[in-house]
């Protein structure tokens, strides 16, 4: 007997480690993720390049949507003008108001083209990967902020005005550490090898057929602590590790 | 003595009769306007070019904002395999749902840019051509849909989180009928002979040193209307006018 086709659910998806937890997270909870990739104008463009790849390895319905933010500015990610933070005390990261890596309305812009896709693909269902917890930084990663773009939403297309759908934003990473994450995501199967969280556009060449990270930047430095606190290895060539080896 | 520098305002321009009425009605409320032009794979692309010109005309500060809604599809103004409609009874517009010249989430993606620069150049104000009355078909120029976008937007950004801004949408044309933003514009000193309405993306070719606008599409149809409501002798060149000239 045929089983009844799932109910697609557009993820927001950079291959990073919490996007790529997400994509499992939608399927365990029966829906077939379409992977929006997003090339926004990032330094480190590396990211996309590991997305499409990890989409395609996971048979994947995927869309690259490219859009410039660099012309926009104003973020150590798009600008060559601001260095990406190397070594910060976790401390400093969250608490300390917001870091430069924050680019101004990302996830706004990135979840408006999720609302284009979603009426064109008729899906409901969206997936984005914030956490208020590891990064309290963004204002844009915070509960209060989602629920407000939920309801702008379902007031702005044909297919929730005209056609009835309610739109549905799922954050289910949005008050986890990273701890739990990695634990979640190992528990469903992920495999995070192939995961790429790098920021430092420096980063990302292959050496012997496996990328190194910086091991530096806010994103690996917040990686490696979770993988710490979750008592799993870190599967992550980081540079130190990679010239000592 | 000299004046006090005036406060900007980013203004969504398209050089259209609404968004160039627009212009001239932030001056008039004080505000110096920062012209945003999208250049988002529009079939009639001219429209561009025409903003980009009458910016600078006026001696405006402008910034184009390139971004790629042609790959999202699903609108008769970005996609080659729908017809721009032609020669529709009025009766047909804005009561007869949307048409196919709807974008899926255009005004969300354009102000989620807007709020972007906003937080960049320091700017509160963003002003909106939006109008609920003679294009009541699209679910994104409806009061409501401003509303909902003003509160997210008070919640997404560094600029409004930390620094205490509090940014407010202007959408000053959104009640209005055509004729009464032409005769607003008049008496502002708007000279509608620079601006240009039609969707066709097969016009706006100069002839004799001046375009010619096809008088067919819907644009076209509550332009000509507006200017014949408003008493006003309407400057553009249409197709027919210019063969039988």
């Amino acid at each position: 007997m045929p089983s009844q086709p799932r109910k697609k659910a557009l993820v927001l998806f950079s291959g990073g480690l919490d996007s790529t937890t997400l994509l499992w997270i939608a399927r365990s909870e029966d829906f077939e993720p379409v992977a929006l990739i997003f090339s926004y104008g990032q330094r480190h463009r590396i990211e996309v390049e590991h997305a499409r790849a990890l989409a395609e390895e996971m048979g994947l319905e995927h869309r690259a949507v490219e859009l410039d933010l660099r012309s926009v500015g104003g973020s150590a990610l798009t600008s060559e003008e601001l260095d990406v933070p190397r070594d910060r005390p976790e401390s400093e990261m969250g608490s300390a108001g917001i870091p430069p890596t924050y680019v101004p309305a990302r996830n706004t812009i990135f979840l408006s083209y999720a609302l284009a896709w979603a009426e064109v693909l008729g899906v409901a269902d969206i997936y984005i990967g914030v956490n208020a917890l590891d990064y309290s930084g963004y204002p844009d990663c915070r509960p209060e902020y989602l629920e407000a773009f939920e309801k702008m939403a379902n007031l702005a297309s044909r297919f929730t005005v005209e056609e009835g759908a309610r739109l549905s934003i799922h954050a289910p990473l949005i008050r986890k550490t990273k701890a739990e994450i990695i634990r979640w995501g190992v528990s469903l199967g992920v495999n995070y090898g192939k995961t790429w969280s790098c920021y430092d556009p420096r980063f990302g060449a292959g050496k012997g057929g496996k990328a190194v990270s910086c091991g530096r930047c806010d994103s690996c430095l917040l990686r490696r602590k979770g993988f710490r606190e979750a008592g799993i290895p870190d599967p992550t060539v980081y540079e130190e590790v990679a010239r000592s080896g």
